[in-house]
This record gives C-alpha cells, structure tokens and sequence, in this order.
C-alpha cells in the first residue's frame, strides 16, 4: 500500500502545506518516523519533534502554529488524532482483510455459515452453530455446538468458544480466550471430596465486545454469564460463572471478578483486581489497580483502591501513613518514656 | 429432551403434588423459570418465588410446608438440593454425549486408544500415547508422546499435554489449559546471562481431579509434578515444577503455587494467591483471596490471610487498625504536643 | 537410551570410582534414585544420600572426600552440577528429536520455511511466513502472515503468533502463549462507549529467549513491543503493548507489565507482579513477589517491595511494624489516659 500526500489528504478532508505529491508506506510515531512514513501531531509537548522528524508527511491541528521551518508535509485536519485513528484502522482493515474457507476444516453439516465469512484452516464449527455474515474465524478455533457467532466479528487463533454460547456482532475475541468453560462448582461431601455441580448455562457476549488472549468468561451454573455490549476486557482476565459485567465497562489484565458478581456500566477497573462473588459494584465505578473488593458498591462513579478496598481517598491517605510507619513507633516509645519520666517527678 | 413431572419424580423417587402429565424441557433457577421449565426450591429465603414462578415443575424438600396456593406441580424429594444436582448432571452427560473418531485427527501408529473414545477434529494423540475406555478428547487437543490419559476423562477443546505426563481416570480438563510445560530454571552465568535447565520430569494427575481453562502445570525438572485424587483448580493457575497439591484440595482462579511446594490435603486456597517455593502447606489449611504465603504453616486446620500472611484473625485485626492509621498519627500529634505542654508547665 | 558409567564418564571426561561397566538408563534425584538410575551430588547438604541411595552411578565434585562406604559407582568431574544439567540437555535433545512435516498442515505457498524443520499437524504456516533451520513447530501451533521465526526455536503445540511478529534464532515459547495480540487500546467516545485504536505495530522478541506457557505479548499500537535477548518470561505473564523488556531480565509467573514501560536488563522480577505503563526500571532493578511498582525506579541494582512498592528494606520493616500495629493502638490509648490523668494533677 502506498499514497501520496493529496491521497491522504482529500481521504481526511484536510489541506496540505508542502509537496502533494511526496509518497507515504508505513505509519509511524513522529519521533521515530523515518522517510516514506506518515506520522501525527496531536499532543502539543510533542511539538518539537515536527521540526526534527524524517517523516515524509504529518497530519497536524487545524490550528497549530508553526514556528520553525519544517521539512515533512503537513495535512491540517480539525482533529489530528482523530484522523490519524481512521488511518490506523483503514491500514487494519486493508492488511487483515481475510476471506473464503481454508482446507482443512470442519464444518459441520447442522452448521449454519454466512457465505462471506473467513475459516481458517483446522477450524472447528459444531453441530447447529452459526456464523453470520462478515466474521473472520482464523485458524484453529473451535465453535462448539449450537454455538451462535454474530455478524463483522473476529476470533483469532485459537479461541475456543462452548457449545451453547451467544456472540453478538462486531465482537473481537483473542487468540486463546476460552468462552464458556464450567463455572467452578463443587458440593463437598462427608468424606472431604467434592462433587462436582454441572454448569448447563451459557455465556452471553453482546456486540462490540472484545475479549483479551488467554481471558477466560465460565459459563453460568444455570441461566447466562453476561458480557454487555462495549464491554471492553484485556488479557488474561478470569470472569467467573454466573457474572454480569455491564455495558462499556473497561477491565485491565489479569483482574477477576468471582462467581455471580455485577459490575455495573462504565466502569473502569485496572489490573491484578480482585472482587468476590455475590457483590454489585455500582455504575462509573472505578478500581485501583491490584485492589481487592469484597464489597458491594452502592454509590456510583466513585473511586476505590486497597485490599481490602477503601475509597481511594482513604486508600492513599492510609499508602502514605505506612510509609511512617516504623517512624510513628519510635514516636510512641518517646512518648511513653517521656510520660514515664513525668509521672515520676510527680 | 422433553419429560413429564412424573417421568422426573419416578427418576428422583419423589411424590408428586398437582398435574403429574406436565411437560418440561429445560433447567432453570425459580427466579427466573419459565413456561416449561423444571426449577427447585432448597433454600427457605427463597420460599415466596415458588408462590410467583411461572416453573411447570419445581422439586421441593418433603418437609417444606405451603404456607401460600402454588400454580406448578411440585415434586417432594428428601433432598431437593441434591436431587436437582443428579437432573443436571444427566443433562449434561446426556448432552455431551460425544464419540467416534472425527475427520481428519492424528493418532500415531504406536498410540494406544480404546474403542469407545471421542476424538475431535484436529486433535493429536502422539506416539506410545494410551488413551483410556470412554474418554472424550475435544478438537485441537495435543496429547504428546507416550502421555497416558486415563478412562472416562474430558479433555475440552485445545488442551495441551506435554509428552510422557499421566492423567488419572474422571479427568476434567477446560480448554487451552497445559500439563507438562517446563519448569522455569535456568543457571545464571558470569556474563549475566542464563543457561536453560532442561527438565526431564512429568505431570502426574491423579483421578477425579478438575483442571481450569488456561491452568498451567509445569514438569518437574526431574522427578514429577504431583496433583492429587480430587484436587479441583480454577482457572489460569500456575502450578510450578516438582510442586505437589494434596487430595481434594481446591485452588481458586489466578493463584501461583511455587517451585517444589507441597500443599497438604483438603485445603482450601482463595483466588489470586501466591505460595512461594520450597515450603508445606499443612492438611486443611485455608487462605484468603490475594494472600502472599511465604513460609511453611505447620498447623493443620487454620486459616490464614495477607501478604505476607498472619493468622486470619491477626490478618482481620491488622486491617481494621489499617484503615485508622491516620487518625493514630494525628493522636500521636496531639499527645506529642500535649507533653511539651507538660513539661513546660513543670 | 541406556549407557555404561564409562561411557558416560567418557563424556563428561571424569574418572571412574568402581564398576565402569554398570548400566544406567533413566536420570535421577539422588534421594529418589532406584537401581539404573544416573545422579549427582553438588550441595554437601545431601551428602549423606550418597552412602544410602539405590542409584546405580553418582556424578560428584573432584574434591568430595567421600566419609562412609558408597555402594554406586562415582564419576568425579570439575563441576558436578555443570556436568549434570549438560547430560539433562543431551537427554531431552535426543528426545524431542522431532523432524519433518506431519499431514495435515497448511504451509502457504509463499512461507519460506528451512528444509529440516519440524511442523506438526495442524499447525498453520500463513503467507510470507520464515520458519528458521532446525526449528521445530508443535502440533496445533499459528503462525500468522508474514511473521518471521528464527533458527533453532522450538515452539510447543498450540503457540500462536500474529501476522509480522519477529521471533529471534534459538527461541523457545511454551503451549498456547500468544505473541502479537492487539494492544488494549480504546479511545472514550461522548456516550461512554469506546472506539478501538486499531493496532498496528508488531512483537521483536531477540534470541535466546524463554516464554512461558500461556504468556501474552501484544503487538504495539506502532512500532515493536520489545523482548530482547536472553529474556525468560514464566507462564501467564502479561506484556502490554510497547513495552521494552531488557537482556538478560527473568520474571516470574503470573506478572504484568503494562503499556509502553521499559525494563532494564538484568532485572529479577518476583511472580504476580504489576508495573504500571509508562515508566522505565533501572539495569539491575529486583522486585519482590506480589509487588506494585507505580513509578520509575532510576537507581541501579535496588531491590524493592510492596505494593505500592518502596525499598526492599523500608517494605520489610514496614511489613514488621503492621503486625504490631494493634498493639501500637492500644498503647496510644493508654498513653492518651496517662496524659488525661497527668493533666488532672497538675
């Protein structure tokens, strides 16, 4: 793929200052773009580097002032991130474009597959699965039965999705994220062994949803593991059965939010968080990294940090106290000797 | 599948209460049950939904009482719990009642596989490999050279075992979960960097164990890796090399148990825990969620919490004076203070 | 595989104590040798095994002065436990001796792929794909378009690679890691929802790496996220996009290393870690066990702890202090009293 500067930017609906006709290949970032690339400039304390850059072009603001001579040319759009956003994902949509159904794979008779989609090779799609139109399946990922895999999505190599589950459309799932393995239940008996609970629910992803590598969402008990649409989960991330995580809430890696939990919509949670089950965490709430909550949350769009959590207010106040901790136990000693002495010259 | 209140109270040896000739066809909580559905009522605080369910059958314990006019048929058993814990399970041995040999999948010439097996499409079964009476390996299963795989095991879609590990019979294993990694150990070297130790040895799983998606269990550098008779492990824990894991012991999600740690039987560890190496958990051992254990617990039967963990009650305690730390500092202040005043007045 | 104690001995250049002609065939811990079995003794701690194991050869240092009648033949070399770890290599070479192209698998007419490879079934090879000389690729593994693998790496089933990733000659990567997943990276839109900044950049991991099973790197959203040579990373660690992971550095299970932070080389980073993004550490830099880092670390060689992490040293006399914190309130009571009661005298 290459373009020229004009291409670009009658693409983004911008004006061009320089060359029209210089060609660009590759995206980069401005400080380490090289000739033949095209870069952006959005955050201003990045300026000095348009004055410095071997990019060939860069889109800037409408409403930059230049005050050095500058050698790239340059595509004044209204919003330079923005435009350079819609670029990013054209290249994407471009390079991954994947189509048709690769030898071997298996597809069963009851499988009901949208004539436009992509099948990787040593893919598995199960008896009474669906896959509607657009999807990209690459290699080696298993749809079990009656599984139903909506419109536009994408399942990297290696996702396993079970039987029963429902993806909704436009969903991204990476490579090896495992959608509706049972949920971890088990009755203890006398003798100390348990017996295991059969999982026969599902999962319920809706669309616009991606799920990171190697995160895995169990299937309910009974009824639905639910993830809402815009849900956006990173890798790694355990979401146990029966949970409902709620429409746009963000979730960074390795967190895992227990059995039957709710987290409410828009939340954001960092990394390394744990939250037992059987809780609700209340809308826009947000959660320091590596917290754990054992609580439900109640007030909404509040900011929480610890383990156990507290506010984050409370949570930073008591960081801080610890660090002075040894010092706060010399004080005490001085204290005490010092009232010792007192009591003494009473 | 479609049954009648009768066909279900004959199975579970339970009296029938209202139309013996109604049809079910699907397993669903009281709370959320619909035309159609069979549900169960065990725990009292959930009494006032059987008087609003719209469940066609709902199991009910004999000495319930009815305090309200129920609209379902009712089934009395002498454990409702129980009993509707044997429907599900026949549901789902029913519905995942998979055999024969799918098209293509690789079994090594010297691989040894009883007649009555499920082997998915694309799955591995390496040379000297043995894979037991009514086992089911799901698609893009690897199973490597001369691994044994037990009778009556479950290995679901994309688990990996690495060659010459040993699986015990009733075997659960979730999808993309590994047996047989190597261990992590390599030997420093004077220029810094780090020469590999090969390790020689296995996994050995032991029967009735449950292993989670994306669980990881390394190989002992010699020697094995030992996970006892019904140990149940969640999902994306790391086991690591020459570690042990006692009978029946449960290990929630996201937890890391060390290098050569044994942890005793019938414990009970929290998700997101870490167990450091080299040291014994004893017998009945319990660990809150996100503790750090970093040195051996001799006592059997206690419960432990925090990183690096105290006994949970000192763990409790330690928490409550936490969240009061600055309040402690600013006393401390105001005592300081207070005794300079005193000394002046003396 | 079987050998007499001189052929070994021969190997190894040692001389031989006993019968040169005793037949090992399986290697050993020392403590848990039975009869053919080969060993060593490196740590003095364990010598008193050598007089009661059942091992038929023990490989031990040149300077043992051996105390006691020993029953197994003795190979003394400069360097026992050099010697030994040099004989577990040659096994597990001779071992995993893999060659070839097993059917069926898919190799894109347009990957290059060296002619003494190993590819197992169903592993995926996509247009413009390097797969190295003497590599060998397992059962079950992906590697996207235009990815490249060096020589001598060894990839184990189930390991997927996106498209343009760059894997470095003598790499080994365990089951199931994903190298090249998208960053997670999400622009807020105005109704709460997010849009996807589409992922361009790739993975370079260097030579001499180790990645764990079920690890995820992910591509950056420009440019490379960086692993350089001699890097051994344990299983299910997360390495967010951009992020640089310095020579010679080893972390440890279940850690995550957010965006665009950078590692030194030489660093010891303890399991279930959390770094957050965009900060760099020190050459040199040791982090303890489930701690936090949440800034840059610019001191070379430090060792830190706690989460928030601060000095190694401030963390342990910390840790020390807040179990004697109740103990801490209740003298600040008392003293509260005495003063009180001071104050009433005066």
């Amino acid at each position: 793929m290459q373009f020229t500067a004009k291409e670009v930017s009658t693409l983004l609906q911008g004006t061009i200052e320089g060359d029209p006709d210089v060609v660009v290949f590759k995206l980069a970032k401005i400080e380490e773009a090289e000739q033949g690339c095209l870069s952006f400039l959005a955050n201003p304390k990045y300026e000095s580097f348009l004055y410095t850059t071997n990019a060939s072009v860069v889109i800037v603001n409408g409403d930059l002032e230049i005050t050095e001579p500058v050698k790239p040319t340059l595509i004044r759009v209204e919003n330079a991130y923005s435009s350079f956003s819609v670029l990013l994902e054209m290249y994407n949509t471009i390079k991954l474009n994947k189509t048709g159904i690769e030898q071997p794979s298996f597809i069963h008779p009851d499988a009901k597959v949208a004539d436009d989609v992509y099948i990787g090779a040593f893919s598995y799609i199960g008896a009474g699965a669906t896959i509607g139109k657009g999807s990209k399946i690459y290699p080696n990922v298993y749809i079990g039965d009656n599984a139903q895999v909506g419109t536009s999505c994408t399942f990297f190599s290696g996702v396993k999705v079970y039987h029963d589950c429902i993806i909704g459309d436009n969903t991204i799932i990476h490579s090896n994220a495992v959608i509706g393995s049972d949920g971890f239940g088990f009755a203890p008996q006398a003798d100390g062994s348990y017996n295991k609970i059969s999982q026969i629910g599902n999962v319920i992803i809706e669309q616009n949803v991606e799920v990171g590598a190697n995160t895995c969402i169990d299937r309910a008990t009974m009824g639905s593991t639910i993830i809402r649409k815009g849900v956006k989960l990173d890798n790694l991330i355990q979401i146990a059965h029966n949970a409902e995580v709620g429409a746009n809430t963000v979730i960074a890696s390795q967190t895992g939010v227990s059995g039957s939990s709710k987290i409410g919509e828009n939340c954001i949670i960092g990394g390394q968080v744990g939250i037992v089950g059987h809780i609700s965490l209340a809308k826009g709430t947000q959660v320091q990294a590596k917290s754990g909550i054992n609580k439900s949350i109640e007030e909404e769009d509040k900011k929480w940090g610890g383990a156990p959590a507290t506010t984050y207010h409370n949570y930073m106040r008591a960081q801080v106290v610890i660090q002075r901790l040894p010092e706060m136990e010399r004080k005490l000693d001085e204290l005490q000797k010092a009232i010792q002495q007192l009591k003494g010259l009473d």
